[in-house]
């Protein structure tokens, strides 16, 4: 593996520049027989595209995806799918003055230095551009998902700065464009991004990802645990510096008796576990949290280092988001999906013929 | 990948059950003429021992290794290095009681319905006795990575419960059955282990793990970055919730202005990255946190279902660390070790003719 | 995996049907920095295009690549470089009367059966048409190949039914349209062809590849073999049924005093083993042999089945090669570049620092 | 991948050296529920262990394997499988004089360029006593594919030197040391062996694999055929230079007349396709031919080079199989099954749920 295909069974393998002729990614492993239009992906993407609000880039990306293959008849054929997503919005005079200097909390040093040779252009291979490719793979992991067994991928914005943005209601999320669960909160979040975005600087935020319906008994229970393959797909997203599952690091100042959820008949009694013991899903919701930082790209100078080693001062003036987090949901919700569907795949390949004496009990937390 | 395999060049594959003869693993793909010996590895096994102190479990396992393959005349070949760690004080009577239920917090519930089978002795396969391995196989790691490049591998536990101790020096680390980088909060922490254990509980706690000397230029741009290794590494750990890179959780609230590290000629000014940027090491220390829940098996009892779907009671009496993040710090520093020596080793695949122009400012913090 | 992807280091991962909009691959792994342009690509699939003679299909396919990635100022980056090609002469129609049967000696049935749906124009994603991405591939492949280590792989077609073309020099291979290694032999090979045309029937072809100036010490000992993946390699392209290394099959009469090759500080004294001990390059020539079974779509009416289950008969009347053999040769050594870059890749990450103090012997047999 | 795991999904991780304390495995992905027990495996064993009649190795090993993992109260619990089988028999004395020169045909050369260092005693890890790994985990792939599918996969000698030995029937193979499949040859056999051994020579041989009650179905259409595993897992196998599915090499000289195995709905007329079309199982008996090359290891001298690269001579006077042909087939049906099996798992993590509206026509030839 050179690090660009994710998965095991439902393997995505992505491409492409920021600033290049295009992105796009093959999909392999989608069972065969799903219906799939160019729709289904096509409504994924939009969620996440640039341009849709002023607390967003202003890059204008139609990020309009071609399927090449692996459909026929408007159905998956269990060959490759692969997805093209041309770049038409591509102003590489605004990298111009990066080329020969290396901007703070970028990967442009690290980059520079692994390669010997980098497309700056944009961040190149580094941008968050590439991540357009993993929500079309999604897309289709969350489908087939859905179908098969009925689960419900879903995220929201739970925090941006110190603004802490309770849940509220699935509904709020879709109805406003910082993806939070209660749009009460959307007056003072348009007012400190205003703000925000005028003093040239930036934020970090908070993302919350979950996902109903997962059956009990999916994931490794060693290294490949559902939870470690979580944290890989959270972590492998642009900006992203931590992942908890359920309680996260709210599990270190709990007791034993507090943290373990006990179990009923009529189901669970809490999900500090976030869905997943052991490494394995629980059958309740499978619950992530993950910190985004703030975006590196700002107006305000800051020291650095050009190509030759000398002091030097970068100030980013191209099209970028203020909170990179706003447009993270889907990404984060792809992500879960694809960590998901691999694991459907592999308990299908090891576990098909478990018939468990044990009635499942409720994954829903009991009032 | 059947999931028990941890790496794709320096590959640990680990097998074995808590009261079963043995565990052990085999690593493929350590470089060969590097001389190892059994101390190397029993050293790093011997920290994590159990029974070290009153503060950890008292079942009692002399953790000897032996070396089956892969090493003649005191150097590896380059062939598979199989390492085996008999079993030996299995009292499985201790599990008689829980074989029909399913304890809270623990994969008894998510394995039956997996497996439809489990070996419930001492959790069997989930159980942390597993994580002996990883130190073994750390070891060896560890060791290539000090020889080759320099590199130190080293962690202390940062937080217990609501007790916060902060980083004084590597010297305190070893010399306290805490690894705390303090030595001043022992007391503290006795006082507090000591109640804690008479009320039957058990705590969470958080450790910090930290790689210097890692060359510039390590780790893949995209999903095998080497932050997302290592977020798969660390939630691979029984009992971790949360995993967290650099400035972490903290980069939610943080502006760009602050979060961004400043380079100079002299070195960076800071680093809130935690040595990765895009993915990539940047050359300064690589610096994870994780969160580790408190030990499920505590003696209070509480609400669970049986094999039959009934309501029950269940409370742990066996020999249990009442804070198993105490023992986790080796086990965090092997796991961090084995994220790095695999991108050492793909670097090497695919970069090793790369000659960048530009010289590598300093990792350290300049003051 | 799925498989669709080739290579542990050097990936490359294919996608597309013969007559769906195009098909491609993702080549994920080549190390940066080396020059790479269209005209590299272009030639190599040039030499594997349909329609270049009479003996061969004339479906019209310009078969002209697009280098959508990892390529930068005309070099490398060492990011995933994606390989378009459009699929343009789709008589579709061709393929209407068959979409009920299943063709003898073709993939029909199996895909059938496996999918339960199937793309069925021209074969889908089991035509030979998906070769073209191999030969793209492998042409980045062997362009790294001769320029870092001088290695040179070239093939030949060494047998055609009963004619046996001896190896007379590889000026003649690119002389004719045959890819046969004595120029002599065209006359009869044409005469030959003419006939079978006209007789609606097809035949079997044997064809040699072979790569010189492989170093000694590439490839793994026990499964990754060299001549291991040179099998599966090999045997994964289509209409293949048999792979030798060396003196392959006729090791079965051969005695060890006679097969065992024979070592002088001036040379080895044959070439047996192929150039492959124990699973490693010897730094001889790497030869394999592999059978190649006649065209299955032949005009003559052969009984097959429909998808009823009932009987009936299938006559093919597209346009094929009567001997898929002629055309396979830029894909046997495309497949073998491929699996030696992979394994030049591994042995830089597991050998890079091996200082062997014993001089190599040349290669070449000693006369 | 670093060369020692066989299989994606039912994976075989390989360690030991031929003279070291052990050799052994890990097989992860067994499906739990499975009863396995120590005979299973050590009956195949037993088919292969040398010293059996006076035409192989006298050497004397009992080769007991012990399971330290994955069954619980006699099943598999879907947890790795370790299998160890300690070396008694080392006469490490006998390799003393090889320490410097590398014997022709050998893989002494190769490994000390590769990695600088070898443990030569009885070829390390390139000895042919890794094979009796293979033969214990493909015991496990037997049982199930048995179990599950009904799959019989059993193999035998058909040609040794220039003697074919035609199939006559399973009962023979079982009753004679040679594994040939008419008894009737035996005595023709024995001499020619008696007579070869007293020479100090050694010859080669052909075996012919086969697995019945394959469903239609498994495979990947493209890179990771059926044939194409099956070829890599043969080549893999020590001495193996060449593999045939079906017709092998006799497809070059046949017209696809003759080739196509035509269908009719009461099952297929002939088998040339060896059970794989496109990759994938057609439901009839998957056929696999293997060369083996003679034993490199014989008493009569031959030209060598040592260490320092001066010519020296080679006479091996070690207890050597005179046709390592002979004890391969239970390796080589060991192979097959791990192939097999691997194939099952990935057919029901993608292909589950399909369900063909086309009847299967029956597998066997018709008369």
């Amino acid at each position: 593996m050179s690090g660009n295909t994710f998965g095991t069974l439902f393997c995505v393998t992505s491409f492409g520049e920021s600033h290049g002729p295009a992105i796009g990614c093959v999909v392999d492993g989608c069972p065969p027989g799903m219906e799939l239009s160019h729709a289904d992906i096509q409504r994924e993407l939009d969620r996440r595209k640039p341009g849709t609000s002023r607390h967003v880039t202003q890059r204008r990306e139609s990020d309009t995806v071609e399927i090449l293959s692996g459909i026929h008849e408007g159905k998956t054929t269990g060959t490759p799918i692969a997805l093209l997503i041309r770049n038409e919005d591509q102003r590489s005079k605004d990298y111009g003055n990066i080329a020969d200097s290396f901007r703070p909390g970028h990967a442009d040093y690290t980059y520079w230095h692994k390669y010997g040779i980098r497309d700056h252009r944009g961040g190149g291979r580094a941008s968050a551009r590439e991540t357009a490719v993993r929500v079309a793979a999604g897309a289709i992991a969350k489908k087939w998902l859905n179908e098969r067994y009925g689960i419900i991928i879903r995220g929201y914005l739970s925090q941006l700065g110190e603004i802490v943005v309770p849940f509220m209601s699935w509904e709020s999320v879709n109805s406003n464009p910082f993806f939070v669960a209660d749009e009460n909160y959307v007056e003072q979040l348009e007012k400190y991004m205003d703000t925000l975005r005028k003093s040239g600087d930036s934020i970090g935020a908070k993302l919350t990802v979950v996902a109903e319906h997962v059956p009990v008994g999916w994931g490794e229970p060693v290294y490949d645990r559902l939870d470690a393959d979580i944290g890989y797909a959270m972590m492998s997203i642009n900006a992203v510096k931590g992942v908890e599952i359920g309680a996260g690091f709210s599990s270190v100042t709990q007791k034993g008796s507090e943290h373990g959820d006990e179990m009923t008949p009529q189901g669970f009694l809490s999900n500090h576990a976030g869905g997943i013991l052991g490494g394995i899903s629980t059958g309740q919701d499978v619950v992530a949290h993950i910190a985004i930082k703030p975006t590196s790209s700002i107006r305000l100078p800051r020291k650095s280092v050009n190509k030759a080693g000398e002091q030097t001062m970068v100030a980013t003036h191209g099209r970028h988001d203020p909170c990179v987090g706003i447009r993270a949901t889907p990404i984060a919700e792809a992500m879960l999906a694809l960590v998901l569907i691999d694991h459907a795949l592999r308990h299908r390949a090891q576990n098909a013929d478990v018939e468990c004496p044990t009635p499942r009990i409720p994954g829903k937390i009991q009032g």
